[in-house]
């Protein structure tokens, strides 16, 4: 089989041929059918964090069992059937986190493409407990990026205590915050789309958003005032590296508004306590999704026609896939299709 | 002024002439746009409670100010802007309740159109502390049954802790289900419409249910965990009278499952601990809200594009429009409609 | 080993010599410290679900580990440490519930003393994944209760939204109501004891009553409403047998009341929809809980000093500790001592 | 009547004489009973706000009621019936946020002492909106902080979704801190103070901590997560003002473990998201409640027998008891006794 590695820090992807895996027990080996471009894959193609090479990048597969380990149990061990894999790479089901359903925090900390070989190959081996189900009839390049850059919407989305009727802001229109748009609307929140720029406005307004703010001559503020009726922004979801946008952002949050970070900030945040005193807000930082999480992200996906918009590259494109992705000039996920 | 009144247990609606009422402080008088009629009138109609006579039934009422008495405040003292009045008629925002912000449960217990004159009348006297803000632009018709019938089904599928993909039945679908099976979708709920007989089920599909369940052959447990793949219902919200129905569908819902019961019973429920026991099954019953949960559900409703079904009907046809919804041939909501 | 048989429906304890078992992989065999006689006991004492005969009952075990099977990971394959089995006797870590973190309800239904064999045996065999971890210092005897007992009230009165200084009834004050008066009193409730017997009065105070109300006399709603400021009850937990008592308790409750039902009610509840719909109160049933539950349950009754009231019985005189349980006679719980 | 004003910023409390004030409609005249001095008296003192002069500060007033305005109700309208007033010194009713609930955000903005005049006098008139019903029993000395410190701690401990049996720290044990652990311990809290110093760990141990951790010699992140076994807080509750000391905490927090800042801090707040990514850590900054708030705050204290430590003052020793206060030496608050 065909894969593409990452062989040194900075390095391009390279072509290798390596045997298919064999499953170990509690293993599956997928055949691949689509594997988006995260930004995360930039950990591998930079050295962030100081892994060992080479390494097959990729985190956002999607792919049909070719092959069953031992102790595979039903519904993982059906040769042919469609499975996604995302950043969590296995979960245990024993430890702390794991027993409380937090299955994304498992201690095994086994991470998809990062320190494990991921989805940029012609096969993929896979723990059982990884496996995301895709119902019937979803495309698997649109269901890629579910798999990461999806559920980190979802779960910012659903896992705050928002309810019909919030005014939520999305603040970035790229990748992340195309499909936020898209989901926040079909949520039942009042969507307020967050631009530096007015040209995304029409945009935001075809993917289901309420209203557009352009940050372009301001903070904002004012416009989230008048298209909430004053009453701020119950929620925003930073999907934006900056934090100059977070922190001007402040002021126009809802009384106990929640600021949901999910962008990797290019530098600390600097927080003045009177002024989030004063209106109580609270923010968090949260991304990825274990299996189950995934699933029920999928699964709304499916039941609601959401899709994110991507780019498809067959696979010897996919340095191009990759380069398109860490420039933004993709629109706006990069997936890689296998045959 | 013309009103349509009640005189006596079981009489007819009677025309008078009565003079428009003068506001007194924290008072308005509304000029009567739209007022819907709700089963909730049988409760004057037919003296269900025993309250004295003559009385102005109708508690959806939609109506521009005519005249302010003293001490009402911005945005309530705008002659000629637009309001609804719903069940509830006053909230003192001193009383236990009220302080908490569970304003509809006000100590003063003033129920428009049953124990104070309602909106089958040209004019209404209105506390302002019951005036709901309408945005500009929706139809007084197509807004009043949201007044008491749209808060009952907004409040029941937002305050249960419900998730975006929780799965929702609605069970029956006439005036509150239709409205129930729109407003579920629009919150994300994968939305499972449960009625007793097969022919409305394109209706309910049309109005964005994702599944369609009859209960005419059978109790519809096994199609329900069909639909829901083994999961069963997250919450199922009751509109339909008829305990049998209620009892039949507890089987049917997932673990921690909520079922909200917004009818009134034809008999009291009868309930096996153990069988709820099993999944932690929670059963709960509340209905109406007060004027900032109207305020709520008014504009969701608009910002979604969520109607109900109506059928229109002039002032003096308010005896055809109470038979036609007291005998459930209307399609779903009878509104009188002033010129 | 000797292990205490009930060999057929209605028929004794019957000691027999066994081999000590084996561990299988995944499992341990623990030496039995102490086995708590609970009510549900009964189900294989009185054959109420049809079990296959023979069966060592008891699902209240405390043991230290004697031998350990393949693949038990830390802590649990430390021979000598002290672990906790409760009714969970395992936990796949798989299926739906599992991932959810709800092990309680998982797929594989091992329950311990059920349909496998349990405590009352000098040796038994348990899988790590029921395994409680017990702090140092707790004696054996006292800890027992709180793994089915001590559970179930201490997951009414922790999962149901209640907060510091809610007003809680403990309804009944038997071996359950006894536990939670005491940590509904550590958690922070204005706790309410309720009971049909006056002179339970000083025993209720003594383990931190705020109040006693006897229903002896009437219903105990004027009481309770008289204890509460007018508020009634934000919480009861019923853990008497009675339906007479949950119908009778209703009036009492606050508004938006849960009413957690943890016994098994002699006959079906029969609940006027009207007047719950007053008051908005939620009805739920849920008891015992999974190892990861129970360690948080044990945890805490360590940390604040909460103990059960119990008799203790040597292992021969395992027939008359379940007699006096099931005739109300033991103060409060009984509980076998190996020693 | 004698009343203690702030003539100039930075001038000290001059006594001077007043007639007793005349209540208006919704208000009442408390003859004063207590007094307690907060750090927030400072606004005044140092004219922090830039407000006019002069002032009476004071907005931890007890008091018992003298005359009644026009209007006002049960059951403020009883002469000698005793009431506190804290910071929120009126409530609406009607605003935004009154109508949710979320009396303490009214938009009157009436803050007792600090823009309308407090209970360092002999007589304060009040808004009846504002008082809170104090026990009867509760000594007025012990009662008055609770109405601004203690509400601080009560709501910062009950509001953030945490349940018995978590691990909670007190960061700082000065006059919010030991209200704070008393609070923690009787909440149900597994209670971890911190503090700078080993000189306050038997006192800390002795209002109920289940552990003291010094952060004298070093972050104290080891020894919170031996106390805690491992799990992290899943909250603190910051009472001094150091940010350095806040984010010296973040790595000891618990997954989705909550940071409640309560101080004012010495400077912004530099945030890693990074770093809290990894535990999805939440921060939150909430402080003072409205009457109800209050009352609830003032019955749990009640109910289960906490009071702060205090160090009584005669009027007339009004200044001492502030420059006590100042300079951190009062043990633990400063309230002033009339007659």
């Amino acid at each position: 089989m065909k894969a593409a590695v990452i062989t040194k820090p900075h390095g391009p992807f390279e072509f290798v041929d390596r045997p298919i895996p064999t499953p170990g027990p509690g293993q599956v080996v997928l055949k691949t059918k689509a594997c988006g471009i995260c930004h995360t894959d930039a950990v591998v193609k930079d050295n962030l964090w100081g892994l060992p090479y080479p390494r097959v990048p990729g985190h956002e597969v999607i792919g049909a069992v070719h092959a069953v380990g031992a102790g595979v149990k039903a519904p993982f061990n059906t040769v042919g059937k469609v499975f996604g894999v995302g950043w969590v790479g296995a979960s245990c089901g024993e430890c702390t986190n794991c027993v409380k359903g937090f299955r994304h925090k498992c201690a095994l900390r086994v991470f998809t493409g990062i320190n494990t070989d991921g989805g940029l190959s012609e096969y993929v081996l896979a723990n059982a407990s990884a496996l995301v189900e895709i119902p019937d009839g979803m495309d698997p390049a649109e269901t890629a990026p579910l798999l990461c850059a999806g559920f980190t919407m979802f779960g910012a989305l659903r896992d705050y205590g928002l309810q019909p009727g919030s005014f939520v802001g999305i603040q970035g229109i790229g990748g992340l915050g195309s499909l936020g748009i898209s989901m926040a609307r079909n949520m039942g929140f009042r969507t307020v789309a967050v631009s530096t720029s007015d040209s995304k406005k029409d945009f935001a307004l075809s993917l289901g958003a309420h209203h557009f703010v352009s940050t372009g001559a301001g903070t904002g503020v004012d416009q989230i005032n008048a298209a909430t009726g004053g009453n701020g922004l119950d929620a925003v979801i930073i999907t934006a590296p900056f934090a100059d946008a977070v922190e001007a952002l402040l002021p126009a949050m809802a009384f106990r508004g929640v600021v949901v970070i999910v962008a990797l900030l290019d530098r600390k945040l600097t927080i003045d306590p009177g002024m989030l005193l004063t209106k109580s807000i609270r923010i968090a930082f949260e991304i990825v999704g274990a299996a189950h999480q995934n699933k029920e992200c999928v699964q709304f996906c499916g039941a609601f026609g959401i899709k994110p918009l991507i780019e498809r590259f067959p696979f010897d494109k996919v340095g191009e896939a990759y380069d398109r992705m860490i420039t933004n000039k993709v629109r706006f996920r990069s997936v890689v299709v296998f045959e």
